[in-house]
């Protein structure tokens, strides 16, 4: 089990801030680990409290220009019906990704099933004990929030694979998170408008995790585009 | 005199679209010209009708990347009392970036006196004539719009060293290009919300030049971070 006093003040830290999720695709323009580092250095002289990143390479890369705590995930393909990637999967990548430095894992703790058949709750569960890294669950519903141990809840998936609006958070279902998780709640998606910070923490949230609106430049072009009589046009 | 028809051809292009301005200053962790074309690159892919850009190595950097039309421009130190940057102000700037392939020029044309006491006029007049590249005036108000014989004017200034709200753009001076200048208007400057794409192209503007909201990650957290209680304690 991790040092409970250390897990504490990281908490303490993050509490009541922002982190920035620093990711990239295969293809974007921006995809390398020196990119990623770039963004979370920005992150933090823009006042982050934290950052998240996917994968053991921009992990490291991130560690060497900032010392913020860094939520780790680590997206693997997996063709599925309803999402063809999984986040962190299995055992094994949790244990590179603590290598790596990740101060806290971020699990799916959905009820899909998982690579290498590993039970999500036991996993959790090794994650914290033989890890000594306490976990984030990326959930889908409130049932991936009840479904394990781990010691803080996210509404990271709501919304993912389906018509959902994709530039509003998924409000009823962080609220249901903070009053009946039990545990910290870390709200993550569709975070694109600054007011949305000041509803989500007035919801009672933890830290607020702001991904593509910062660290996706062709994302949020796309975004100024759509009121463009240029972009009205195409759509 | 450049070629009419291929700026009128450029002209079609931008009308009605988004032009990204992918800038950074030293010491930001995204200063580097392979930063700048990644961010062009990634603003073409999110739609957009043209880039802005400082400096030849950025210029040039962006220029392999995508074929979106670039106004160049070079951003220079100068002291001064109420800016100690001067942009592009010589005509050995505005060759420079032409070779390396700028599209448009944009030029301070403030009254301010320039480093080797070049006439603004006569500069932009030079730039058209002798360099063959269409001129943007980048103005601080209506008398520097009309202070040359430039292509297209652009409030870019409005609002610069002053404590002027730097999250909403100069609408009363865009009105006021638009009606009085007898010429494009190329709006720059505060572009920080979707919605005010909208209303720029309502008073008739001719594109939009988007910036920090979309390029300065570290601007883009500070924003967000505003709104949190971590950010509102420190204010």
């Amino acid at each position: 089990m991790y040092d409970i006093n250390a897990y504490n003040q990281m908490m303490q830290k993050l509490k009541g801030g922002i982190i920035v999720s620093c990711q990239s695709k295969e293809g974007d323009p921006t995809h390398c680990p020196e990119f990623m580092a770039a963004f979370a250095k920005s992150a933090e002289i823009g006042g982050a409290a934290g950052i998240r990143a996917n994968s053991v390479v921009d992990i490291e890369a991130i560690k060497k220009v900032t010392d913020l705590p860094v939520i780790g995930i680590w997206k693997r393909h997996w063709e599925d019906a309803w999402w063809n990637i999984m986040i962190t999967p299995t055992f094994a990548d949790c244990k590179e990704l603590a290598d790596a430095g990740a101060d806290i894992i971020a699990i799916e703790t959905t009820g899909r099933k998982r690579p290498n058949n590993e039970d999500v709750k036991e996993l959790v569960d090794r994650v914290r004990n033989e890890l000594n890294v306490p976990v984030m669950a990326d959930c889908h519903d409130m049932e991936d929030a009840m479904r394990t141990n781990a010691d803080i809840i996210a509404p990271t998936l709501s919304g993912v694979g389906t018509t959902e609006d994709e530039y509003t958070p998924p409000w009823a279902l962080i609220e249901k998170m903070v009053k009946e998780g039990g545990r910290p709640v870390i709200a993550e998606g569709h975070f694109w408008e600054p007011p949305y910070v000041e509803r989500g923490f007035g919801l009672g949230v933890h830290a607020i995790v702001i991904g593509s609106a910062i660290t996706r430049p062709w994302m949020i072009t796309e975004r100024f585009v759509q009121f463009s009589p240029q972009g009205k046009a195409k759509s």
